[in-house]
């Protein structure tokens, strides 16, 4: 199958089977996609969490009004933009790059230090807009990593980032929750997964010229 | 070759051959792919400019940066969100569930007074953010397809957005160029395509709990 296949495929999953779970050399390979994301400077500036204790995810249903995808799919995967401390995460950037690539350090510093005025330039409102954007394409990786091992995923915003941070205790590691998707496999009670895609026409969605 | 020998083939390419094109063919499936992007409650409030024009790509490049795979490369994808009347989108998103789903309209329309309120209860910021977010899922899958079928891509965030929006009479269309990326070919003279990844390892990336 292709990509657009995998697309077709793939839905939002509203039910997921509470028995079947993903295995480890499955959540190794949705692991690698996410990891290989492209991101603004290639900076990563995320962490994510993969939730699999049932008591913390009793707690995150309470803060995602109630959704049974938090508890019931295999993992809850929790996309975290890192909100300070930017200088330290270049200054790590640019030692992975030296210890990588082998590349001339002065150069890179210079390159490191555009990035950090680059980004104490924007207004705080853009600057977090910026980092919460990264976790996005990290999501999407994971997404479609699901889709070809026909894993179920569901995408989501709807849940309640502040009450996510302090219940896994991200506000002291300089997270916050930006976007989560639960993984595992649809039931087929999921009536949903009969339903025909909507998308706008291709003629609505594109303009050239 | 599977997703994530994809990503691992694929690199933001600085240097594209001005004279290899994408065929038409290649180009309908990155279409669809794009088409097929995860967006919030499934609205698409966004539209694709691809810019294939080289007196608009000549305009393009002056409002970023010069980065000359603007004018090099096969196409110039520009990922746009709507900013305004986000009612009347809502209104064409329920039209196109119960045209395609032949869905109950009543619970539908119900569904579509919910979307309104949720978006009207952001703040300004957040809702920009959000909008622009959405872009950032639908360029993700460009890359992807493209990377599936050996086509080179650069996703690009640094450009004048307002110039952009000017050039393209964008404002007067309620859009905003949210995030670009150019496609083609890479050309053999780009030395990047040598470099190593640089990525955060597993360990560095992921958490478990």
């Amino acid at each position: 199958m292709n990509l657009i296949d995998n697309l077709n495929w793939r839905y939002a999953t509203k039910v997921f089977d509470p028995n079947k779970k993903v295995s480890n050399q499955d959540l190794e390979f949705l692991k690698e996609a996410i990891r290989l994301s492209v991101s603004s400077y290639g900076l990563q500036l995320y962490k994510v969490l993969i939730i699999e204790n049932d008591e913390i995810r009793a707690a995150l249903r309470k803060a995602s009004w109630d959704q049974k995808q938090i508890t019931d799919a295999s993992q809850l995967f929790v996309f975290c933009n890192y909100t300070l401390d930017y200088d330290r995460h270049v200054d790590d950037y640019i030692q992975r790059i030296i210890s990588t690539q082998g590349t001339a350090s002065d150069d890179v510093k210079q390159y490191g230090e555009f990035i950090k005025t680059s980004i104490d330039k924007m207004p705080a409102a853009e600057r977090k807009s910026w980092s919460e954007k990264q976790t996005y394409l990290a999501m999407n990786n994971l997404l479609l990593a699901c889709a070809e091992l026909k894993i179920d995923a569901c995408p989501m915003e709807g849940f309640d980032n502040q009450a996510y941070n302090q219940i896994l205790g991200l506000d002291e590691l300089g997270l916050n929750a930006a976007v989560i998707a639960p993984v595992g496999y649809r039931s087929a009670a999921d009536k949903t997964q009969q339903r025909k895609k909507i998308r706008k026409t291709k003629e609505e969605l594109f303009k050239t010229a």
